[in-house]
Formats: C-alpha cells, sequence, structure tokens
C-alpha cells in the first residue's frame, strides 16, 4: 500500500536554505509575567548582541563564538529595557540585546559582522545562525515599534518580547513576520532571472514580491511576475521557505510554469530580466559562467530553486 | 521527456478554498499620488461596504450585488478620508470603505452580513469574496493603524490606501499579513484533529498557528503541533494556502507525518484533541457522524486539507 508521504525527502528543502536551523525553544504562549527576570537571573543566561545592522562574534575562538554572557553585554552598552529574551537552548536561556553606539569592540578580540557574510561563511554552527536570525527580526521590530499604531501611547515590552502592549487604550501587539513569494519562472530549458539596481555586478536571480493582503501564494506569483516581467503563469508549485532577517520576512519558494515568451520589464522595478538555458544557469551557479554571470550564494532560497530545478535535468 | 510540472493540477488545491478568487488588479507599485481622487471621479467606480465586521449587500437582487456608489456610500455616512482603494476590476475602480456606525439599512433592502457565512453560502461571486477578503483585511489594519509604531504621530493613508506614511519621522507603514501555519498530521489511518472551546459544538478541526520570526513554516509546523499536543513530526509537505480575512491572515495548509503517538492536550489552548480514523472524518466532512462531530465548513483550508487526504485514500 503506497503512505501518503512516499517520495518525499525525510529533510525537506527548507532545511537546505540559511537560517533553516534555529533550536530555540521559544515557548511563546508559556511565559509567565517574569519570565524575563527569572532569564535573567540564570547563570546559563547567554546573549546574542547586536551593534546596529551587525551580529558580534568571538572569531579567534574555535568554533567562533557569537554568545555573551549578561555583564559583558552591559560592558558594552546594553539597554538592560530592550532585552528580548529568544527561547531556550536545552534549559538554558537564550537572550539578545543591541549593544551601545559607541560599544569598543576591537581591545575585546570583538567583531560586527554582517549575517549574510557569516551565514555565507559558515563560520558559525546552523543553530547559532538560526537564532541570530531570530534574534536580529526581534531586535528591529522592538527598536522600530515602541508607540502603539491605534493610539500613539508609548508601549512596553512584555514576557520578554513576545509582545508589546500599550497601556492606554490597551491593544496587543505582535511582531510582524511578512510572507515574501520569490520565484523561478520554468519555459522548457530555459527559466527566467532579473536583477535589479541594487544587485552586485554580475548578478541574477529569482523575481520576488510582497504577498498582499487578500492573496493565496500562488495567486501572488503570478501577479508579480506578470507585474515585474509581464509573463503568465500556468502551475505553481512550493518548493521551500526561508526566514529572512532584513528585517523580518517569510520567503516562500516557487516554481512557476511560464505560459508565455515575451518579457516586458518593469523598470522601476528591474534593471533586466531574461530567459537563461539550463546549462548557462549551471555555470552560474558554479561560479564558472564565462561572462561572469553569478547567482546569489547557496544560502540563499532564489539559488535552491535554481539548484533544484538545474538538478532535476529535463524540462 | 517528463516534465518539471509533471502530475501537478492545473488549478493548484489553493483554489478550492473560500476568498481564494480575488481579481482585482491592484497596480500598488504603478499608483501616483493622486490615484485615489481620479479613481472616485470615474463613474465605474464602486464600493465594497463594511458595517464595522459585517459586509453590505443587496440580497433581492439577482444575484445579489455587493457594489455600491460613492454617492451610497457617503448616504451611509462613509468618512471619505478612510477610503481605500482595492484595485481595478478591468478599468473599474473597486474601492472599499466602513459605512457609519448608525446607517440605516434595512429602509435600502441591504443587508450586513459575515463573510464567513456568505463565502459558505456561496451567496455572491467568488470574484466578489476575493475582494471582500483583501477589503476587509486592508480596511481594519488602517482603522487599527492611525499612528506611527516608530515615533507616535498621526500618519497619513497614501496611494488609495497601499501605505500609511508618518509626517513626522518619515517611516512608511505597510499592510501586515500574518502568516499561519495550519496542519493535518497523520498517523497512517488516522489523523490528529483538536477543538478550542471557542468552536461550535461538536466540531474538530486541525491545529494552527502563527509562524514567528525566524521559523521556516515547516519548523513552524512541527513546533506547533508539539506545542498543543505533544506529538513528534516528520516529514511535512505544503497543500494550499488561503487569505483570511480575520482580520488578515495567510494560511498556509499543510500535511504533516506524526511519528510518536502520545498526545499531550495544551489545555491553554485546546479543549480536547484526539487521533480519528479516516472512516470516521469522511462521516464528520459530510455530517453523517452518528454522534453529529463535524469539520469546519468546506471553504475553510481546514476542510479542504482533510477532504485531501480522506480522498487520498491509502494511508
Amino acid at each position: 500500500v503506497p503512505g501518503f508521504f512516499d517520495g518525499w525527502p525525510v529533510a525537506e528543502p527548507s532545511q537546505r536554505n540559511g537560517f533553516a536551523h534555529n533550536r530555540i525553544n521559544r515557548q511563546s504562549e508559556q511565559r509567565s509575567a517574569d519570565v524575563l527576570d527569572r532569564a535573567l537571573a540564570d547563570p546559563a543566561a547567554r546573549f546574542y548582541l547586536f551593534a546596529g545592522d551587525k551580529a558580534l562574534v568571538r572569531p579567534a575562538v574555535e568554533p567562533p563564538d557569537p554568545l555573551f554572557t549578561l555583564t559583558e553585554a552591559e560592558a558594552l552598552g546594553a539597554d538592560r529595557a530592550a532585552i528580548v529574551l529568544l527561547g531556550w537552548n536545552d534549559a538554558a536561556p537564550r537572550l539578545a540585546v543591541f549593544v551601545g553606539a559607541d560599544a569598543d569592540l576591537e581591545p575585546l578580540a570583538i567583531e560586527a559582522r554582517d549575517l549574510r557574510g557569516l551565514v555565507n561563511q559558515a563560520v558559525l554552527q546552523p543553530p547559532d545562525l538560526g537564532a541570530l536570525a531570530q534574534a536580529r527580526s526581534l531586535l528591529f521590530w522592538h527598536d522600530r515599534h515602541g508607540f502603539c499604531a491605534r493610539c500613539g501611547a508609548a508601549t512596553v515590552i512584555v514576557e520578554g518580547g513576545v509582545r508589546r502592549d500599550c497601556p492606554a487604550c490597551g491593544t496587543q501587539h505582535f511582531p510582524r513576520t511578512d510572507p515574501v513569494v520569490i520565484m523561478l519562472a520554468i519555459d522548457g530549458d530555459n527559466c527566467l532571472l532579473g536583477r535589479s539596481q541594487r544587485f552586485a555586478s554580475g548578478w541574477y536571480s529569482c523575481l520576488a514580491g510582497f504577498v498582499e493582503p487578500g492573496e493565496t501564494f500562488e495567486a501572488a506569483v503570478r501577479r508579480e511576475i506578470g507585474e515585474e516581467a509581464g509573463i503568465r503563469i500556468g502551475r505553481v508549485r512550493y518548493h521551500a521557505s526561508q526566514p529572512w532577517p532584513f528585517p523580518s520576512m517569510l520567503m516562500i519558494g516557487c516554481h512557476a510554469e511560464a505560459v508565455s515568451r515575451d518579457i516586458v520589464i518593469d523598470r522601476t522595478e528591474l534593471e533586466d530580466a531574461r530567459w537563461f538555458p539550463r546549462d548557462e544557469v549551471r555555470q552560474m551557479l558554479a561560479r564558472t559562467h564565462p561572462d561572469g554571470l553569478a547567482t546569489p550564494p547557496p544560502f540563499a532560497i532564489a539559488s535552491e530553486l535554481m539548484r533544484s530545478w538545474v538538478e532535476a535535468g529535463a524540462g
């Protein structure tokens, strides 16, 4: 008797994406009012620290260490009122906070590193990269949501940061996660790639855009490809998802069946878009393209969407 | 040569869910500053109207009509400053706004109806139900986001409601869509269903929960089932998505392979959870269960997740 899950991999493709291996136990719905105080009093508590956009690491230890104590966080100017409790790693509390703008890292052999660089170079363990993605999204959300969108009053962080409450009108505010579709449109042995002005020289990638209120994500895929490249889409197939903490996206990766061929580029979104044959995409993924064209790095879901199509072989 | 999309249906399962057939052309990224004024001046402009939670319809006309003119909207006390431009149906502007709290509908043969009831009874055309879902999400978001979360100042609606801008600090605020995983855990010929205190008597449904920052949605599926029912999950398979405008969710429906059997119910979330054999779920879907147990109605993605598993036959 064939099983319902026959043919599906034990580890879904999402697990090949960067930031996908968070092992923090969040306990978001089981937290008490004093959960943060108790976590801070635990000698096993450790912090992921951010200097603005960048995560702090000790690159000289082996393996490089992204975890710090409360004492270290406060010595670097962290604001105790802005601490977020991510959850627990086994029983050990894991927290996150920004350090002060003038923190002097160099004498401490600490470096502030971009998260994309950390995941690209595989400097840290996958669970730490996952936790840093969660930390970055939450810290940026709290930093930008100190006031009540409903009434304008200052809000307070509660239960270690799972929520902000408005003392004036009582509204509860939850961190937001923005769903974004990212998709590879396919026409036989060719796929549609585009580049925006923001991209590194020679890069081409999948098209992408925010899911809008009132859409399925297959509908969002069709709409975005239509708007940005004028291509009509038939079937849409979900492939993998990825948390993308810049600042707080949920990337929803799909393959899409193109049913038209003539590209009409939306120049406000894209600098170029064109069809690439499978062999050329293979070279771009491998960084062996004769003209130096390339895809985003392997940790990005765009790369996984291209790689899985290239490896599937037949068009 | 087998094709990359072989075996996939032309219409994805998402299209079987209620609210999935929105045909509004939003043009969210191509709007000018005066887009709303121009839309209001168009004699083809029509409004979806809400009295609080409920959509207005003229039930006596055939087919029942959910569209109104600007004159009608203003006669019912609509606030011109709160109008949202959904987009266009062909070239005709489609807008949405709340009517006044004391609007007297009965003399006009207009009824205020819950969206779930409208979609359940298939009173309206599917594109109107999709547009009403978009309208409800956007109207509720604007109604609850009149102030800047970053600085507390009053914000202004721009470009027909695709954004709110803060004149004080310059931050742009976009309507939010909250991704929610909803999943049917399967163990051979049995599936896991639960009921919350809020459910109608006798109802059992799939478990569900918000995707948190820093998660893939397969990880969110595993976490939620673990938290709510103590069941461990192996493979996770995406099935369909659904916009759910209460107020603004994107439901991400998955099947999940249970790899443990003993349920531990989180009583803060669920009143009951248990394993149901396939034959019993078939009866619940058909409303023929001997004890009167039932699933949510067919327009809800929970029902589609159960129906597709029941019809797949083998466990």
